[in-house]
């Protein structure tokens, strides 16, 4: 059965098992009754962003929406990448956030660096988390992006899991390698605006970090970290 | 000798021959004076956006700042692209036009689609030009991104210049092909949010635009030129 009546992919948080049914968000509901004008009966497509996709079907459609699940589908894990970012000037976070999401970044690792730190208005993590699930409706991924607290950068350093993938976006490195090879994890590491100091430019070599030159011209932060999304996620990264 | 006093790049719209003298725009002259804390006998660099670059000395530096022209070179103009790009959703485009000119994007043409058309607010242009200005400042390349007035994709597709190098942005399309030649023009066509029609794209495949996959999901429309961009960039677009 074709799951048509939404372009949109429904984010739930709690996916119930096959025969269960669930109440949809204010938001998602508004989108299925109004947006969409869905009926009952008809089927959309949702996921818990773990990787799972759903066959939902309409159960009632009034202000409130429920649905039954019909199957869920585990999805393949695929090709991974975490992007390690240094502040950006000004409110310049969102929109990354958002395409990083879009993009099929794994992980949102905000570094605080020696010149410069994070400073995060309150809610501001919980705006991007919200902009993250706007994105995996839009884009129709199973996989929520994951946004981290701001971390320094040498204790993001260590938790890095192991790969040989690692690249610190650098105006005056190398050009892109080749694609990573399915599944395994790509990492990159765009310093701050003002850049990374000498001691910090030596842990991330020491941490294995190869240099990528993304553009003929420096980049701003954000473009910076977009710009390797996007190889990464057109498969040259 | 350095040209170290300013790590913006200046822009002067009018750049007089070596020797000639130039009164900076207020903005600039802030930007050097109290930003840089710039003084005379130093030198900045700055560009008309036509591909020269000028080695300015700082002639007098008050609350307005005045620099002499001391060289001028011609910077070859490489690889070249242009961005066509149907309407996106909301005010999206403001970030975008901002990273294509980072990314080194010679023109971008804002395409009226049947099922969606600019709707430019006053001054919005103006901004996009500000935004482009801006870029070029930061990323010290030397040709302004030029922004066109919205028109309608099939006279933006007549009015292209030859060349084989055509990708149309298709979440359906084959994967990217290799670089392009040095100096050859490349071309990218995004649709609006709602897609092109059947008409628009068979006008397209007519024009001679090959379907391109930039993600394995589907993107929103300015990121999907903002990928394309970043694609280009680094050399494998």
């Amino acid at each position: 059965m074709a799951a048509d009546a939404a372009p949109a992919l429904l984010y739930l948080p709690t996916l119930p098992a096959p025969g269960g049914r669930v109440a949809l968000a204010a938001e998602d509901s508004h989108y299925v009754a109004r947006v969409c004008r869905a009926r009952v009966g008809e089927s959309v497509e949702g996921t818990d962003g773990s990787g799972r996709r759903a066959l939902l079907r309409l159960i009632e459609v009034r202000d409130g929406v429920t649905v039954e699940v019909e199957s869920v589908a585990d999805e393949p894990r695929g090709r991974r990448a975490w992007v390690l970012c240094g502040a950006p000037e000004g409110e310049r976070a969102d929109w990354l956030v958002e395409k990083l999401a879009e993009l099929g970044i794994e992980r949102f690792v905000p570094v605080d660096c020696s010149r410069a730190a994070w400073r995060l208005a309150a809610g501001r993590k919980a705006r991007w988390e919200r902009l993250a699930i706007a994105a995996l409706r839009q884009s129709r991924r199973t996989r929520l992006l994951t946004v981290d607290e701001p971390a320094p950068l040498e204790r993001a350093l260590a938790a890095l899991p192991e790969t040989r993938s690692r690249w610190l976006a650098d105006a005056s490195g190398a050009v892109p390698v080749g694609p990573t090879a399915v599944s395994e994890l790509s990492v990159v590491l765009v310093g701050p605006s003002p850049g990374l100091d000498e001691r910090e430019r030596e842990a991330v070599a020491a941490a294995g970090f190869r240099s990528l030159r993304l553009a003929e011209a420096r980049l701003r932060t954000e473009t910076a970290a977009l710009a390797w999304a996007a190889l990464w996620s057109s498969g040259s990264g």
